[in-house]
């Protein structure tokens, strides 16, 4: 018992150490993209590489191993150990597959494509990227096959970002979509469009910027244990619990760009600050993943930041930073408007429902790239066939059509299909919670937030690492993820916008 | 020789290893003065505890020691790696001195310490803090013992911030402080008194800001590799050559606070910005010590800073920025009143000349705590009757009083010394700078810093840690520190601004 004890303590103590330095990145992270001095570059990517390098050794090194085997058969510890102890072991085992010559090579090649990447951007031209892509496809199915996988080889590499999904799992989902969207999507074409032009006044920067510092503390940030700065590309991150920051960016032409960024990158750092901090950097002081972590920001950003309820509180007060912009448009406009869909080139700038086609068209190329049915020469021409048949879309270039995301150049293959979990599992949730608080709308046009960020906290934050997302997704709504919440979402919230029956 | 290449490449390897993590530590450090939340502070200080932990690690293991060694008796390397080697073999040597438990023990004596002193300060009561003190001293008795002395005790804690700085080379240089600063002293003091009323008008911040953007602009620091923001302290801090900052403070009503600190820390940040970066993390890529980083920063902030030359420029400039507080003063009397003299209470208040007998009482007082023929119960006596004795005042209560400064909290013996080196130092560097080059003077009041600023990269900034202060002051001037090029210094400004004769 006390010898398991002390086990124990040396393995919190090693873990925590590497989460240490891996936190220690973060800040080191933060800081580049908002504050460092452009010459600073270079040698702040050698410190991030010493970082995640001392980090990984301490996390692979065989003592490590002997630990976490000496700890999984001893009795005497309590359940959340023996969980911290359990995943620290998966995340072992699975790190300690791929050989050091191949993380390296892996590395180098990540700095190849991506540099191959922006100079096609800045050519315009995808041809200047295809031989780079072409050998960072190579490795991640030579990666897969060092993982291992059971059905298909794309499972293994999605497996690193969302534990436990599968193209089994996500093939029956993107099937949902790519069935029930398209009759959905042409009953609003069908109907009467909506008006958004007003977003694209004179939006001054500090408005913007202090409207929704008063959006962020209503839903409860707390700017004690964080902070909002600039940067180029808006992102969450966190250095512990206590100290989750994020980031935003204003367009003064387009007021759309900023105030959601903001409230997703609110809810991504309200799960960040919810996390247990008594386990801090053990897996139980982590998010559940990637899914899980979009879900908190879509919840937020669409469920209640896209809601009328939501508006009716805050649009008198934004009406006040912007008397001029917004003094005559009514809230039904601003509500409508901010929900327009349309079909368009470019992911990020997606609404809620056009943006699954974007995903489901990274996800079946992905999958064949990683099958190897598809080869990096053909993508481009794939991808345009793709839009296409999907949005009715033809992209003028290869910046605005294959080349407009990073995370192929970053070797990021399985990454993209959690874009669309997150949104899915947002619509489960949030149902979920109105179910079990029938208050909560009425709160949320009160401008409280506490009752469901106190439902978010005890049903999605304190659990950390503890549950993967079906897990989580059953014990909250009591099934796994299917479409039909999400379905149910967007249908009863576009037959209003859009006067649909 | 191609084997002693190799074996140059691993040493370099895990020496730039360790420094990516002291400068990662510095980034977290800088963070935390500078933007960091409140709540961020305690994961915080586990985070830089493991950086430095993981740090010192690596440059006292035993293979890195092996390393070193066979290093130094191998032929096959340049003067430059040799002397890297020699440097990084001392370094080693000092650090496997104090067992591991010894370093643990001062870590958390200086946390009890700096608390103790924290509450003393709240207190304003001088007893709250004796206990800790005593037993940081003993710690530090200690720690002379370990790293062994010839002469004095104290003479092993003063190598730790100057190199081959001891008791008998400073007692003769505080000596001259005692007998040639008083009388001159009493000359001012009997001389009519200088006007620096017009310093404490209304300053707004951001044009205090905007103006010491340009003068730093001017001095030559690059703000592509650096930055300036506000903390609490000021301070500059480095990441490599290219990522050099530092920070300032504003006070509305007392503009002198604001803008030679800028100065003084923008001398500091040249100096680290000359550091060869091919050296990176290596010996020769670090200053060569405290004192000759304070050589730096006080040159720029008196020597040049606080010259009538520099303000021929800047003050009509300075003046379009503050008409209304500004536009009347004369030239004249805007010198007089930046150079006034007075004795005072507090050592980062004081002016140039005064200043040194703030560190004349430390120096004294450390000497004798060390020794064992002061004990902290008496030092709250003994610091009034210093204070009295050299400076004519006494502090009404503790806090302007012996808990002033928070070096000693910190374990900091041996440190004070090296301010007032710094400054004897920097007037004998500027004074060869003046005889190397006549058309200096002339330069200056043109604005124009690049002939002084090549003359430091290349006469100092460049070398890096090759040669100790004493070593580099002998090359520079052909002799090493006296307090005459200082006591020129001071007389010649003093004479004119206190019409001296």
């Amino acid at each position: 018992m006390s010898n398991s004890k002390e086990l124990y303590t040396s393995y919190k103590d090693v873990t925590q150490k590497a989460a240490d330095l891996q936190f220690a990145a973060a800040v080191l992270g933060w800081d580049q993209e908002v504050y460092m001095p452009p010459k600073g570059f270079e040698m702040r990517g050698r410190q991030l590489a010493t970082l995640a390098s001392q980090a990984h050794e301490m996390l692979t090194a065989e003592s490590y191993g002997k630990l976490l085997t000496q700890l999984r058969e001893s009795a005497g510890l309590d359940e959340t150990e023996q969980h911290n102890v359990r995943l620290s072991l998966e995340d072992y085992e699975k790190n300690r597959k791929l050989p050091i010559s191949f993380v390296e090579q892996l590395t180098q090649q990540t700095s190849n494509s991506y540099n191959a990447w922006l100079q096609a951007r800045k050519d315009n031209k995808y041809s200047t990227y295809t031989a780079e892509l072409a050998k960072m496809i190579d490795l991640k199915r030579k990666q897969a096959d060092y993982f291992g996988y059971q059905n298909h080889p794309y499972d293994a590499l999605l497996d690193e970002y969302e534990k436990g999904a599968t193209v089994a799992m996500l093939d029956p989902i993107f099937k949902n979509v790519k069935e029930q969207l398209p009759p959905f999507l042409t009953q609003i074409a069908n109907a009467q469009q909506v008006d958004d032009s007003f977003f694209n006044g004179q939006y001054p920067k500090q408005q913007q910027w202090d409207f929704s510092i008063d959006v962020l503390k209503k839903m409860g940030y707390d700017f004690e244990a964080g902070r909002q700065d600039y940067s180029e590309h808006p992102f969450t991150t966190s250095f512990s619990s206590e100290d989750v920051r994020i980031t935003t960016r204003v367009d003064e032409h387009n007021y759309a760009s900023m105030l959601w960024s903001s409230i997703h990158e609110g809810g991504h750092a309200l799960y960040e600050q919810g996390l247990p901090s008594g386990e801090y950097g053990l897996p139980l002081g982590s998010a559940a993943s990637l899914a899980v972590h979009e879900s908190q920001s879509r919840l937020w950003e669409n469920c209640v930041g896209r809601s009328l309820g939501f508006w009716k509180y805050f649009y008198p007060h934004l009406q006040q930073y912007f008397p001029q912009q917004l003094g005559k448009v009514p809230l039904d406009t601003f509500y409508k408007g901010m929900n327009k869909v349309e079909p368009s080139l470019i992911r990020t700038e997606a609404d809620e429902v056009t943006y699954h086609f974007h995903v489901l068209i990274r996800y079946e190329i992905e999958k064949q790239l990683i099958a190897g049915t598809l080869q990096a020469a053909e993508l481009d021409q794939v991808w345009n066939e793709h839009y296409k048949q999907y949005l009715g879309v033809s992209s003028p270039d290869a910046k605005q059509g294959v080349l407009q995301d990073v995370h192929w150049s970053h070797g990021m293959f399985g990454y993209f299909p959690t874009y669309s979990l997150g949104s899915f599992y947002a619509a489960q949730f949030f149902e979920q919670a109105v179910k079990d608080m029938p208050g909560l709308p009425a709160e949320i046009e009160q401008g409280q937030f506490s009752m469901l960020l106190d439902w978010l906290r005890g049903h999605v934050h304190v659990h950390g690492r503890r549950y993967t997302s079906e897990e989580l997704c059953k014990r909250i709504t009591g099934r796994g993820l299917d479409l039909g919440s999400f379905m149910n979402y967007i249908k009863a919230k576009y037959s209003i916008v859009y006067g649909l029956k």
